[in-house]
């Protein structure tokens, strides 16, 4: 055990005020009123909402990152130790209003990793709460369940919403958040037609059941009646481009958590009744179930890998507009 | 009858590429391949959208107005002559993509009074198909009866989306719109807060389990967790302010059809899981019943009322903030 083997000080990737520096900081010691458990981190994933850390736009100082798979390196009740592990990313308090309406995700005193009161997973070890904790099953690669949490938060899109079997999606947005959000409801079943502007991103989604256009080829005033369209380019013409795709009473799923102001009309979400409906994290049990069956092929959107050390390499490469996934391994 | 008394011209108040002049116009003729039946204009009332067609934001030339009350003058089969009624404002073709979903409202080649393709009820005389007509019940009076049609867009808030009876609602706007919907959904059994600016108009709401606030008086800090939210101010700042109060995973209902673009932070839709959900006009036959309980008072909303002849003051009125509504009678 780190502990026992005299270990006091591990490497960290920690935002502090605007720099983003890598830093020897004390090993994390799990906190057993809390019944948490030691993970070491085999690989994390570099993720959009990292940089709005680093930009600011999300106030936090701490371990940064959030997307991880690893090990159990020491639970104090024993159970876990040498498990394979990935985690969710809110810990809520249990105690509040909303903990008390079972809203947990939206708890007054949340802690999330890398991003609100709670150190992150770019570092080679982490706490969590057991309950946060997910096994992860032989059949899945560390490749793909460092996928499990972006894949939660797209599986949550159906957990909220009826999305029904006969109606296509339409997704907006060739990024990461797009590229992920078509594999999983590819993966549910539905049909996935993808609105992208990037021929090369478009490529990877070479899977039968999914049809990629360019947004050139995919004119607003052909397209006109689209049951569900899922925002997810980030940008702010995508949500007017939305407006303009949907069908009357059609849904508009609203993935874009970037706190960016943008002029936007409106009247055609009266006019047309459409539902804009707001989505976020969601649960890692089917995601799990969704990457076991190994036919999502999420590796394919890795474009690097680095070592702890080549983090700040790391992240610019995350930041180019050619890259998709970007890990890195402690 | 009209035609056999040998009147050939009536009275309209139209709108013509951004002028609106009264003027005399020939008889509307009842279309008997469309089942349309001729109506004498009792009452009518001056609405929001109305301006929207003058001020060219709706692309219209025509007769101007659609919420109205009259009586049957002329029906080829006989049937409703001397009846009195309102109309719904939307005559679809019955026969498009979107008529055949049974999205009559949404069809592609819709025709609304006063708006779209149609001539509308600021005149003595309009036509109408007959579907579109509704036999009033003797107990409502005609300044009750011609609110039918906003009051009827309020019912479809309910008609389109859940509203749990446990749930309160609370209403940002005192204007018009927001009064009516305040009323109507308080009819239906719901407890109703508003938030408006101007004292006097909320002082109209003097109904048990109706609360009334000064926005000053109802910070955003104290209130965040509604669980829905109707915007009815049509101000810019109106939906930012539902976002601030609304609960996470709540409802605001949009109304706001005016085609106005403005600058909108939609980060925390995403991040607090927030439901927008579009809504137009309605089903009139809840409305007629909810009117015909005589508990709505509808009749204190009306600020003033004018001659058809004096159409161009009561326009006036009607766009001075202190004014709710202003009727005409032809
Ligand atoms: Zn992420
Ligand atoms: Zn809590
Ligand atoms: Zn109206
Ligand atoms: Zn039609």
């Amino acid at each position: 055990m780190l502990f026992s083997r005299g270990v006091t000080k591990i490497k960290a990737l920690i935002v502090d005020k605007g720099t983003v520096e890598l830093r020897d900081t004390p090993v994390p010691r799990p906190d057993p009123d809390r019944d948490e458990i030691l993970i070491r981190v085999k690989k994390a994933g570099i993720c959009s909402t990292d940089f709005e850390v680093i930009e600011g736009m999300i106030n936090f100082s701490g371990v940064l990152g959030h997307e991880f798979v690893g090990v159990v390196e020491n639970d104090p009740s024993g159970g876990l130790e040498g498990k394979r592990v990935v985690g969710e990313i809110n810990i809520p308090c249990w105690e509040c209003s909303r903990c008390q309406k079972n809203q947990y995700k939206h708890c007054l005193n949340i802690e999330t990793l890398g991003m609100r009161r709670r150190d992150g997973v770019f570092a080679e070890f982490l706490t969590l709460p057991r309950s946060n904790v997910h096994l992860v099953p032989k059949s899945i690669t560390d490749n793909e369940a460092v996928f499990t949490e972006p894949l939660a938060a797209a599986v949550e899109i159906a957990e909220q919403y009826h999305l029904k079997p006969s109606e296509p999606i339409t997704i907006i947005g060739d990024g990461r958040l797009g590229l992920v959000t078509a594999r999983a409801l590819w993966g549910m079943g539905y049909s996935i037609e993808v609105i992208g502007r990037h021929q090369d991103k478009l490529a990877t989604l070479d899977l039968p059941g999914i049809t990629a256009h360019l947004e050139a080829d995919f004119p607003a005033e052909k397209h006109t009646d689209l049951p569900v369209v899922i925002e997810a380019s980030g940008s702010t013409s995508g949500l007017e481009k939305a407006l303009q795709l949907t069908a009357p009473r059609g849904k508009i799923i609203y993935k874009t958590t970037t706190a960016q102001s943008h002029e936007i009309n409106l009247a055609d979400l009266a006019i047309d009744e459409i539902q804009l409906l707001g989505s976020r994290c969601g649960p890692f049990a089917p995601a799990l179930n969704l990457l076991a069956r190994n036919d999502l092929h999420l590796e394919e959107l890795i474009t690097a890998e680095y070592s702890l050390d080549e983090a700040k390499l790391a992240l610019k490469k995350a930041a180019q507009k050619s890259s998709l996934k970007v890990i890195l391994k402690p």
